[in-house]
């Protein structure tokens, strides 16, 4: 249980690291909707492995295969399913270490969980590459958005102690987010990427990772989309957030900023502009009581640093109930926040375009 | 739809401020589990409005009344309902304000959702008045659990600029989680708790308002509990969550520390102690991938300052399409934190529990 | 569990027999929608007891008590709530039989499942007073289904061996099915109903019971609505009709009858009429692959006879182990079906406005 | 949507007649269970067309592969995915058709529901060929449910106006079930499969096709399986059995016949019985009130003639809007119902393993 989630738009992962394929299969985008593979393609190029010398050098094409649903680029209505082939398995890599769990991996909860049944060769299905299924199902929801005038778009805000300047939370374009996208490195700040780099690089050449986060944004949302309390905006974002692998904090508008604000000065004051209510600021990340109300939705989340270090760490060993050391090889990246941002971006197009699905007119269409 | 959640133990909550009575309806707890209701009665206490010159002054006794699912004390297979009729309802104070949004509540949100016809009274279904039911159900839960071992605790963790100590995250017990339910201000350090009253009262005094964070603490969790990716113990607990009103934020373990470490730092080793494995950290904060490992269970929640404040604001008037001032009389908790505790207990008291009862045993028990 | 269900609009039925109270929470139906609670009393006294000499003397106004939800007549978005009091209660009838499951009864099975712990008087949760919040959940939903032109009604079309002549399969007006239910004994030929009666009289007065089925349709319905395969417009009322007391059978058109049938008799040929596709016949109940085609949806379910009956029958004694006899005195229907024609109509109305509130155009509004 | 199911053992279906593949993810099964992929080869090779003259002569090997979720033949906790290629695809036979709908196929309804877009060859998502992922997914729950000593298993029950004989409700064995498995023809009266197979025959060499009815029955079952309601064991077989195509009736036990039946007829008396509890006779089919009680479940369901016909029949041609006449060629069981069997003790496997897996023990295990 747990790789399937949404109530209109519901989406099914599976897929182990080292299986046959991941995939993902996915009900309720709208019938006939064109579907621009290429466009998907580019969208997950974004989280390919291989790319650069601060990422895994294990090599996917991370291109999908489609299943079913599909038929001259239009949904069929059936489920729409896509598969993405595992290619480069080096096994070996791992199977010395299956009996010492590595540190703030999932490996000593999932032995415990799963009785050593698990398939944990790369990771299992807690891989990072089942995030390819998350992106693919994310890029199909992104497509419909778009159609309703709805963007998402992320960038790296924080590596280390290197931050990105935020969004300006009442100003963000569409534009904005293509652009930052179409970027290697996704920040808005230029001069903070190489700095960010800088920080990646130095951990790695010290057998070290290092955490980060990264900021989220949604536009073009109408007002009134999200369901009170279980099912608000929220909600549904973090159901899908704290399914990205080293996900440990989430964030709206202020977030953690509120807990040291007063109202006087957090409270979002309106106004009437061109002839239509608006808002003076935006504390509150473009949601109330889980509900949007026309300005940008935004979000941060927290990733942990990349528990695969180099450098020797205390573990036990499970078999032989013993303290053991570990010094772990395998292909990692020092840093997964790069290449979690379509990740993010993908979790939040899901969870809105659920919550657009399942919004119903009032009586009359009030 | 929006105020229902749970897979195994399925909760409905239901009501609005100022309709007949708000409730919940409860499903999949164990029949024949003795229910003890002046336990319940006693975690309800502790929500309670109206019981310091910090808190509002509406008095509701916050006594359920069981409509099924209960007989001698024993749950007795069928739904779990239970009521709290409304008593202390003054309509007058609203019925002014109806058309000029209250600034960061859900009012404008709720306009458009809902085009008008929501029942605003006191919020609606907005209210916080609905956490008591929230309550209930996870007063219910918390016996469930405590009948295997599982604590749940929590504590203010900051009021504006005052914060208390955290939890030492190996190290609490439940005698320390008891302890602290007991306390009027529930708070490790004594000596922050009139800090944190002045910073209140201050912040009332000066008719505004002031934000905060709790912190969470599950004990005696079975290591293996949650489910990979989407139904993980950080999704459940997040999902219930961000359904309190005022929660924008949630971090587990180091949470959005994270962003800033090294991996080096913030890897937890493991070592065999009393010849079991154990953690020698737990920045973590007690689940990696989602799944517990033996570790306490710990995270903290954000909540931004109530928004009803007595001072002069900046609005608008729907109807009018103009702009507005607005002064919030009513009665209003200058902050929601000192209340909102037992409710954040609640929320996650019923994510485990509900994790407990999906859990399955592998297959041979093994 | 087992007291839920619908995908968009969601209903939780909660009570016992002889608790507090049965009641209902209906989420999903469109916010502003007037609900006429008169006319909701008025399909809720066609289920009600104790209007004749064949029903049960047990009376219960069923006036439901709204909670939430409502206000001015206006759904508010809120979770519609609803409870049915419990005032005529004899407990004693009941006490004495506590260890003698009644034959065909629930008792045994719920004695085994529930380990004794369940509330068994008057039924408990398994009591056919739990149709009364089904039929207030049904008659909102009818009232939304009206409003798309959606008429639903059943008629009694078999009691033991005396049949009611079935709807013709494509001529049922909305008019037809207001009739038939405005009767006090709902069938289409006069003539039967007093053949009918004579057949429940004569159970009656040997101490017996007897079983029946109703038909039911529904008019109006847009081509297109169900769900394939899992999620169909048969799966969707089986869900629900399966959950009446003492059904025990479910078949679309022909049902039954197409087991015996070619393909060259039971294809319902379609020719075009008035410039638009029609259909010569209607075997297949209106819908195929689970998917409406503008037919009158129709089926037929079966009821048991009321298990208790007066006379003498074998049963065991579960504390003492031995063989036993009861005669069941209490108060019962010598049968069911009468008051069960509006469950089922409401069964029927749950599952359409479940369906067509999670139907979506598709993309482009083709 | 439509095409996932389950609460606790979550089943999602994809893929369409003529697209990549077909295939299902499965989650909830217990990890490290063994799974004998043999074994459900075989149950596969039972639904497997192009075996004899009565079926289409469409070959597919119907071997299933296997994604993820299976290690050395033990399922490791992720999710369980599968997919069977398409390979002997022939589009053309369909083409000619695509604007005159098919009498009782899906043809029409689909049109309205898609817009056109769907992709109907060989019947889309429609197919017949999405009972192989059914019936993968059937084979491990029979699987899982033999571990707890749960056995199904079904015969034809009647092919147009011949019957074979019904199971005797109270004395049904595992090796009854296990025999009539490995027939060709499975039927209890060896008998009737000459006669059945004439009529099927018959009705090819007419250009025609014949309906008819499947019986089956679960021994081993314990007592007390099944939630009240809307969780019962009928509620749940027949959600998933009217997603098998042709599917049109479902009746429990005595079914139909109730409906003429007398309650001192109909009731089942109870005894003891080497000690135990017992019943002297099985009308309600091994369920009251939805729940189990240790009897055999028994079910019957009424399958229509495979709507493609070789005979001239009236349609419509959509595009023109004119009537048409349609002569439909292709491969096509003349009788869907030898080829269902193994389909319906799929739908009846997954249903109970659902509530197996959902079932909890009351509170101390009383």
């Amino acid at each position: 249980m747990g790789f399937n989630f949404g109530e209109t738009l519901r989406v099914q992962i599976f897929g182990e690291s080292h299986g046959e394929a991941v995939g993902c299969v996915i009900e309720g985008l709208p019938t006939g909707m064109p579907l621009d593979l290429q466009k998907v393609e580019r969208f997950l190029s974004r989280r390919s492995p291989g790319k650069s010398n601060i990422s895994s050098d294990r090599v996917e094409t991370d291109k999908p295969k489609i299943i079913s649903g599909l038929k001259n680029e239009l949904l069929t209505g059936a489920p729409l399913a896509a598969i993405f082939e595992n290619h480069d398995v080096r096994s070996g890599d791992y199977e010395a270490i299956s009996d010492t769990p590595r540190p703030n991996h999932a490996d000593y909860a999932a032995f415990v969980k799963y009785g050593g049944y698990s398939d944990m060769r790369g990771g299992g299905q807690f891989s990072g590459r089942l995030t390819a299924p998350l992106c693919f199902a994310g890029a199909c929801a992104m497509q419909f958005l778009e159609h309703s005038g709805v963007h998402i778009g992320a960038h790296i805000e924080r590596i280390g102690d290197v931050a990105d300047c935020r969004f300006d939370p009442l100003n963000i374009s569409a534009e904005l987010l293509a652009d930052i996208a179409l970027k290697d490195f996704p920040v808005i700040d230029e001069k903070k990427s190489k700095r960010m780099i800088a920080v990646i690089e130095a951990a790695r050449d010290e057998l070290d990772s290092v955490g980060g986060a990264v900021e989220c944004a949604a536009v073009g949302l109408p007002a009134g989309l999200g369901e009170p309390r279980y099912y608000g905006v929220e909600n549904a974002v973090a159901r899908i957030i704290f399914g990205i692998p080293a996900v440990k904090g989430l964030e709206f508008g202020l977030g953690f900023g509120f807990a040291e604000a007063y109202g006087s000065y957090a409270n979002d004051s309106m106004t009437i502009k061109d002839g239509k209510p608006a808002f003076l600021s935006n504390n509150c990340g473009g949601c109330v009581g889980g509900i949007t109300d026309g300005r940008p939705l935004i979000f941060r989340c927290a990733f942990k640093p990349t528990p695969s270090i180099g450098r020797k760490q205390n573990t036990v060993n499970l078999k032989a109930r013993e303290n053991a050391e570990i010094e772990i090889k395998g292909r990692h990246d020092p840093c997964v926040v790069p290449r979690a941002v379509p990740a993010v971006e993908a979790a939040a197009a899901l969870a809105i375009a659920d919550l657009m699905l399942l919004a119903k007119p009032v009586f009359g269409g009030r």
